[in-house]
């Protein structure tokens, strides 16, 4: 049975529209992204939350790609899914894929960008060769044990393609633009790993996850101040000294201490406010690009098998 | 039974966050805005369709206040919840309130803006007030057989104030600060014309709703193109000659014939998509400013009474 290189999954939130409507017109327009003589599959992650034009309908698909529930009888339909997906196109499923890309949009204004989980060499040979190409920036999520079961996690390489910032249940041409052009650099990269020709930056520059900041409540648990406008839609730049981070109603800043020099994220994504994220943290660091993350790359997209890799730690 | 003067609606659509955040915060701390002497009530126009984070349950509570659903005996949430709020607030009801300000958001890169719906006296005499003192612009929605049942329209008189773009579920500092300041000058419009210190400007300039566009579908009613990105976020600005007004994925630009000389608004607005609307067109007309709509606004706040009043045509 072939291996297929990569599965390219959209509307695994279903309320982010964009990217399912860019693999419908690639269905309907093949030369819209190039194959690159890759073997692709693409597949809606939550059909039926995109139905119901919600992010989830019991709980959030992408968080669901952990043991617990994966190895679980649980009957919500989200880990029924991610069973589902992965019997289906899994690195032990019917038809493996050898790398997944998950597409998102966010209604944070985070630009054309790219999420990797941990520090697996082949996801940074990923993530090293599109930030050659097209310079995008790199949120490097680790270290939060609230926020764990990412979908690209179950193949043995994956990445995150986030876009923003967009409402959700909203078509935006500027988004599709953007996504296709992600898209287009990660499977590039990947065909020129596989045939040999792949050539990686010297560095790459991440965002580390540090931890993520809530909105002021009030004792019933409602926000008592919004991220401040000179917050709102400037993800990836640096808390200064002194910046307003929240605002309250009647226009008072807010400025936390403790938070400068942190470079914030996902600043007011909607989907966050009830897992109590206004924000993440994160700290821009740059890796020297080792050469053994092309090498179980290329290793992986030649190999007759599709095998689980394991993480490789770097020092930090 | 004291008469209210002024019904401030917010969460008539579920998922519009920032107005009811902006009424909670009024509640706790009540110089957040000035009441001006008026009596005041706020009411959080679908509460269901908010604790499920929805625009509506069953169908758009802002299209309900229509006779055939008023009237009618129909079980959806929505029709029985217009007909609570009017037996509640409306002119006949218990507590009769002679002013409705519906406080609403959009997708849209409206900015913040007010909307009326039809012409009649009072309503144009307080968008006047508001634009004389703000400059904000006046959406003038008539003349639309499809679009119809909006709340404000039971009221004697009443506006939509209309802030964004936000997407659906963010609370966002902006557009708190926005609806704020334009319900203010509301309030504070009001408040003079009942004093009789109310000077309105000498042209109302009001951009009349001609008609709406959907974006372009296949067979499958499924869009072909979305917004350009010339337009997206470009609401109140007229489309020149030779215009991109969509964009397929492949990104060629649509360039439809005769739009041209026409003034788009609420483009993209999320939840319109359903409605068949990637924006609607206007065209913009700079009206006098009749002494007699002032008159009619004074007369409402000063009776007795509360009393619908008949919409009074006038010359287009």
């Amino acid at each position: 049975m072939a291996i297929c290189d990569v599965l390219v999954v959209a509307g695994t939130h279903g309320n982010e529209l964009n990217a399912p409507w860019l693999l419908e017109q690639w269905g309907l327009q093949p030369d819209l992204l190039p194959s690159a003589g890759l073997e692709i599959r693409t597949v809606i992650g939550n059909p039926a939350a995109r139905l119901a034009g919600r992010r989830y309908i019991d709980r959030d698909l992408n968080r669901c790609f952990r043991s617990d529930l994966l190895d679980g009888e649980r009957k919500e339909l989200e880990p029924e899914r991610a069973r589902e997906l992965l019997s289906l196109h899994g690195p032990d499923g019917e038809q493996p894929c050898r790398v997944a890309i998950d597409l998102h949009s966010t209604t944070a204004g985070m630009g054309n960008s790219l999420v990797i989980y941990g520090r697996r060499p082949a996801d940074l040979a990923l993530a090293a060769l599109v930030q050659g190409e097209l310079g995008l920036p790199v949120y490097l999520h680790e270290g939060d044990p609230a926020q764990t079961g990412f979908l690209v996690e179950s193949w043995p390489c994956g990445l995150v393609i986030e876009v923003g910032p967009v409402p959700q249940g909203v078509l935006e041409a500027r988004i599709v633009r953007q996504t296709r052009l992600a898209l287009s650099a990660c499977l590039n990269g990947l065909a020129t790993a596989r045939a040999g020709t792949a050539r990686t930056p010297k560095v790459l520059v991440v965002h580390r996850h540090l931890g993520s900041i809530d909105f002021p409540r009030d004792g019933a648990d409602a926000p008592m101040a919004l991220p401040h406008p000179q917050l709102q839609d400037r993800d990836w730049r640096r808390l200064s000294p002194g910046q307003a981070v929240f605002e309250t109603a009647d226009g008072r800043a807010l400025v936390p201490e403790g938070m400068h020099q942190g470079i914030p994220v996902f600043v007011n994504e909607a989907a966050y406010a009830e897992k109590h994220i206004a924000f993440s943290m994160t700290r821009r660091e740059v890796l020297r690009v080792e050469p053994i993350w092309l090498k179980v790359l290329e290793t992986l997209l030649r190999s007759d098998q599709v095998q689980p890799q394991a993480q490789v730690p770097l020092p930090s």
